[in-house]
């Protein structure tokens, strides 16, 4: 098992990374504290994951709240935020209520939502299920649902107790959804770290084959390369964090060209980032060779580098 | 002007109290940053302190977006805070957008709850008008919405930049408001402060004038104890907060049991605190003297000291 430790002004949280942790009642232990646990999911992970989290939480002789939303960004709303309020006040969960958070992206959003919120903020754990979540989301507190007028417009930043990622739930990401969080990877090595995108070209295969070993490393590295970004622009007043943009211009043209959801956001960032890596040379800043490799890598990890 | 510092972990913040504030520009300067304002008040206290707000705001040469909730607790609710939200929307609001809450508890409840989940948190001034908020809510950072199975049961622990607490806004308080706000100063001074006992009998005159000057010293005292508690406790998990609940468990009691709305919270508290006082003296704790002192001070400013 992998760890980092993530250090805020706030308070220090830990990211375990390993290959059987959604049901391990030894590694959740620590984070739960009162006598219910609510646990948050979507209807397609529930039968994936759901009888493994069931299991933990009773071994910790826990009353367990279940609250599964329909899966999809389309449900990322003030409806499916008051579907987890009305579950947890109708079992009378209290101040020491722990949420766990069992889902991608959206389920940690709108879970960690919740757990700011409910009764003013109660203990929170995200038990990320995908390589984009475990890597991303999971890391800098960021919370929120989308309102009718704007994506992400209602949120907080809330932290959680503790990040339980398990590799051998990637196991089951659609291969198209499990290169998207390779992209995110690949996309922190190329702003911050020379050595580590040297690592995961000599890994192409291992990372391919969803080597859990391998995994759990890269995972850990690109936890500590945002982690650190996060630190340092704990709540994005100073633009450090924009930093993790790259690709992101070009990327959101993308996705509001070809509508989203039709590319994967991280699809969208890859052929971003090589977008932006052609128009670095062509101003005279990037070399040739650096913008071939760039491409060679997100190809080899099947995600496309140029527009359809 | 009285200014009390109300020092938190996170960021302290001044509370200024004196007989203009509302309309005062130079006060509000230094706490509004973008170049919107929205202003949330209610139907009833709009008529009477809108333009005042808005012509300080305009002389700050900032846009201003208004929400006028409907008057009362019963608008405390999640369909209030997305009229916030979705005007500041339609205005293109950014996080640099200040919320100003012009109004008495549940005006700052939920004006304070949108800034805090509005783009993940945004800057929030409160502008209390009832003598309540001035000493009460507007302290401690307690922000929510009521969800229809429990009151106050969705919020967040959120600082204002500021408190603005005009004293002449009290002039125009129904007289039962006016004693109720009257009933938690008493409360904190019975709690905390033997010498603060003393100043209100001796003050009892000039309270119940409204006096601006007496009111700024009065308010601004018991801010300060209040703040002096929240300071040590400030999540309310160490039970100090529990402290300011002298006179709760009577109080609410009398608030259930002849339905919320028909006695004023103040007015309940005073006699939840009487008899608090008596059931002590029963006990042999408290002096048959000290009961009578505070039947009499409560009875001075026009507040219920027994059961009707």
């Amino acid at each position: 098992m992998q760890t980092v430790q993530v250090n805020l002004a706030d308070r220090p949280y830990p990211i375990h990374i390993g290959p059987t942790l959604l049901g391990d009642a030894d590694a959740l232990r620590p984070f739960v504290h009162g006598t219910v646990v609510t646990v948050v999911t979507n209807a397609t992970l529930a039968p994936m994951f759901l009888p493994r989290v069931r299991a933990a939480v009773t071994t910790l002789g826990k009353q367990l709240v279940e609250v599964v939303l329909p899966d999809g960004e389309a449900y990322k709303t003030a409806d499916s935020l008051d579907a987890i309020y009305t579950a947890m006040l109708d079992a009378k969960c209290d101040r020491k209520t722990t949420i766990l958070a069992v889902g991608g992206g959206v389920i940690g959003d709108v879970a960690g939502f919740a757990a700011a919120t409910y009764q003013r903020g109660i203990p929170f754990v995200q038990l990320p299920t995908t390589l984009l979540a475990q890597v991303d989301s999971s890391v800098g507190g960021k919370t929120a649902i989308n309102h009718p007028l704007g994506k992400n417009m209602i949120g907080a930043f809330y932290q959680p107790l503790a990040v339980l990622s398990d590799t051998a739930a990637l196991k089951s990401l659609p291969p198209r959804e499990y290169a998207s969080g390779l992209a995110e990877i690949i996309k922190h090595a190329l702003i911050f770290d020379a050595p580590h995108l040297a690592e995961l070209e000599r890994d192409v295969e291992a990372l391919n084959a969803r080597d859990d070993a391998v995994l759990a490393r890269v995972i850990a590295h690109s936890c500590r390369i945002k982690a650190d970004v996060v630190k340092r622009d704990e709540r994005e007043t100073l633009g450090i964090r924009a930093l993790l943009n790259l690709g992101h211009t070009f990327g959101h043209a993308i996705e509001t060209e070809m509508g989203y959801g039709v590319w994967l956001h991280g699809e969208a960032v890859a052929t971003g980032c090589v977008l932006a890596a052609e128009l670095s040379a062509q101003l005279g800043h990037l070399q040739a060779d650096d913008v071939a490799r760039v491409k060679r890598l997100f190809t080899a990890v099947n995600l496309p580098v140029a527009l359809p």
